[in-house]
């Protein structure tokens, strides 16, 4: 038997334990999965973290931990932490954005929310603009923002990525650097964020560059809270120099219900729900890497200590 | 010169006055372009099947007739029209199409009106499914079915399409005849109608193929009104067999303020906009027919009145 502690914040165990013990069933590993052990006993920990568990020393006899997200940064120089750490790399996760980023883009685009909200008879049959037509701007342009500037392009729409560092992608107008940044942003009718969260990166949108954008523009945020300066957004769609914004990432999470951006009539709040690891498909990830470890065959998605991911 | 009436409900004018002339003076074609002229004056009728005008006998000086629309059959058979007769070939028709079927399939599917709903502090941090968990089924794979289908596969959806011949699509499971259909609704979550209007595909959405999908299935009917049962669809709405349905044609357009659909909580009225000519792209191609007539050189989408379109 093998134990098998799942180390992350309470309200993620009804998630993962089914998908949990179907995957480690389909790989016919015989496990006792449980959310406490005497630390002795724990073969291998599930982790996410930001759980309890943040002095391995304890755990005398652990193979491995396989860490819940893609980003490790948290654990990966806990000095307690002698055994293999895995990360998670979910292809889910990149679909699950790119879904969340082509679909809120098309809502947008096609003014479905007039419709979602329209009163009987309202009959305004006035065909919205083509995607040739409308000019959707993503900032950041790494795995998961260079994805839906390519699924985006894909629908039609006219695309400029940008990022901090020159980049070149088939079918997609690529920007870089302070003055790549405004012309990207100039013009623009739908502004997707998907920068990475460092001092760099902070208030990108701002009184400035919230200027440079189409009137009525729409923003996207499935990035980081921290890359909007909110007084300023939430002044800029009172004076309709912003038409909307559909936010799913915010300073503070969950977004307390008292947030101007609940309230506000042009803000539609997502629960950081854009890009989540899928517990049905990271379980198969972990069990496998059970597997690896029993087996004594090499993890998959082990992390190199010394580079830090 | 040329003299050119825009025979069309009145409404449609103001929507393609400007996009005309624009098109018009680009070609350098020195023009009349009016709603009203004395018949014998008449060179060129950009024409709509539901204008005022059913008689072409008093246009005596007629070049040709620019059908605005794709479908010619409600003119094609007029013995009156004797001059070339040329339908409406736009990119943009499908173009348009195949954003409004990607939007509200990702919209249902990513569960979107939560969101747009949710009250303030509902903070629900559950992802939806990815695509490829979801199985979305196009009932019809002529021009624009076809286009809505491969863009819902390329996105990762589980497509399966749905012909009366049979057909093949790389991508799409594709599924013809009687017992296709119930093979290709069965568990089916989104349906996609988008078969034409004959009496043999009147009432395809019934009791009985209704019975076949997926519980809480939704549907999206960007086709013909005729397609759908409607009384039993409402009462399938009203039992949760179906989630929702987001219709954008009905039997009598524009849809009555009275109609049950435009009250019912889990529907959603488009006013026929799916797949609308565009007028700025339509007169492009409008413009250059009456060139090309003026010039002698022979028409653009002319129809085959033998072969009827």
């Amino acid at each position: 038997m093998t134990n098998i502690l799942f180390a992350a914040r309470h309200e993620r165990w009804p998630d993962y334990e089914q998908p949990l013990r179907d995957s480690l069933a389909e790989l016919g590993l015989k496990a006792d999965l449980r959310t406490d052990f005497p630390p002795e006993e724990v073969d291998y920990i599930i982790y996410a973290p930001n759980s309890a568990v943040t002095d391995f020393t304890p755990f005398t006899r652990l193979k491995a931990v396989m860490n819940l997200w893609a980003g490790v940064e948290a654990v990966v120089n806990n000095p307690t932490l002698t055994v293999p750490l895995t990360r998670m790399v979910d292809p889910a996760l990149t679909q699950g954005m790119v879904e969340w980023v082509t679909g809120h883009t098309l809502r947008h685009h096609l003014g479905m929310d007039t419709h979602i909200h329209a009163k009987p008879g309202e009959w305004i049959s006035q065909a919205p603009p083509v995607a040739w037509e409308r000019k959707v701007t993503v900032l950041g342009l790494g795995e998961l923002g260079r994805a839906c500037a390519e699924s985006l392009a894909r629908i039609g729409f006219q695309v400029t990525g940008w990022s901090q560092g020159p980049k070149a992608i088939d079918g997609l107008r690529c920007l870089h650097g302070a003055e790549g940044l405004t012309e990207a942003l100039s013009g623009a009718q739908i502004v997707v964020l998907l920068l990475p969260d460092t001092p760099q990166t902070e208030n990108t949108l701002n009184g400035k560059t919230l200027a440079l954008l189409a009137k009525h523009a729409v923003i996207l945020n499935p990035g980081r809270g921290p890359l909007i300066d909110d007084d300023v957004l939430l002044a800029a769609l009172d004076s309709d120099q912003i038409g909307h914004a559909t936010l799913d990432t915010f300073r503070v999470e969950p977004l307390p219900a008292e947030h101007p951006y609940w309230h506000h009539p042009k803000v539609t709040v997502t629960p950081h729900i854009a890009s989540e690891t899928r517990a049905a498909w990271s379980s198969k990830t972990i069990a496998e890497n059970i597997r690896r470890g029993q087996a004594g065959e090499p993890f998959l998605y082990l992390v190199d200590r010394t580079r830090g991911y």
